[in-house]
């Protein structure tokens, strides 16, 4: 359709959203045309301000727009001596959902990947590194992904706290609450098997 | 998570678009921050200029930036007599994709339906009027949706195209072709049987 050059382009850059494909696009180019300039308007303003403005957190290189996040300036996290590891912001939202964490985070932004030339700087560890000699963390808790080079990265780091002397531990993997066992995977369930606790 | 108040800020603003939750919101926002900025910097120009620019076409109402669209000032499309009412923009966009259709097209942006307060003039029939009186249109074929509103609408228009003398026609209704038979509604059968061509 040659009605507006204007519309092509809003469909061509709303398939830069993962999962958006043109049909999608169409979808979205029309409703916000037809019912909701308002909302297009400011989802235009947020974007480039978050385009521009957002950058990482200077103690754990989660996003924000501040020189320091606020977790990170928080008095009662920093008096907290735990640090959770996670592989990405998004990661940290899931942590906070649970309310069971008071310390600091450190993100990551990857995991460690040598066939795909991502090392240890590349996440961020040498910063992390100092963090750990500097000694206001008392225990690194390792909430990377349970997959190979989650895994990975979590022993590296693991590696990196027995050197400084400072305690490194992992979230448990086991079965998931209210999951079926025999829907289970075997990997898993010997993970759960080896992590059983005394009750 | 109160790390960036400009990233909750884009998380909400991204749930104007029809089908994102909080979930897709977040992915997005992380998808964009983390490897596409730029794309992400276009889409925010991007809507910005379409929600200022695109209003409606002088002729047939679609969107457009420009006073008459590219489809209403083709002069080919302009010395067909035949004109195809649409209920939206999107519409316009799956007849041309047939490539079978050559003629102007008419949207009306919605379709009659008293109880929500939509009457013949809020969906342009007034335009419509105007137009079948000026004399250059000789067939009307009206592609409203099969629904109950899109047939009332389409029944409203033939009576306003016999008014002014001109042949009013009706898309096919019948079996998807591709479909299966007994698969297919009652409704849709009993269409098919009705509409039945002689080969």
């Amino acid at each position: 359709m040659r009605t507006s050059v204007k519309l092509d382009q809003l469909m061509e850059a709303l398939r830069c959203l993962p999962g958006v494909g043109p049909k999608s696009a169409q979808r979205m180019a029309f409703q916000l045309l037809q019912r909701d300039r308002k909302g297009g308007l400011q989802l235009a303003d947020a974007l480039s301000q978050a385009m521009t403005e957002i950058g990482h957190c200077s103690q754990c290189r989660t996003f924000t727009e501040e020189e320091t996040c606020h977790i990170c300036l928080n008095p009662k996290r920093q008096a907290n001596g735990q640090l959770c590891v996670v592989e990405s912001p998004a990661d940290i939202a899931a942590v906070e959902s649970t309310g069971q964490f008071s310390g600091r985070y450190f993100v990551l932004m990857g995991h460690l990947s040598p066939l795909d030339g991502i090392g240890p700087s590349d996440i961020g560890l040498d910063e992390l590194d100092y963090r750990l000699k500097v000694g206001d963390i008392e225990e690194v808790i390792l909430a990377t992904n349970p997959t190979v080079e989650g895994e990975a990265t979590a022993q590296y780091i693991a590696e990196l706290c027995h050197l400084h002397k400072v305690n490194a531990s992992r979230i448990a993997h086991g079965v998931p609450v209210g999951g079926e066992l025999d829907l289970v995977d075997g990997t898993t369930l010997s993970h759960s098997l080896l992590g059983r606790q005394k009750i």
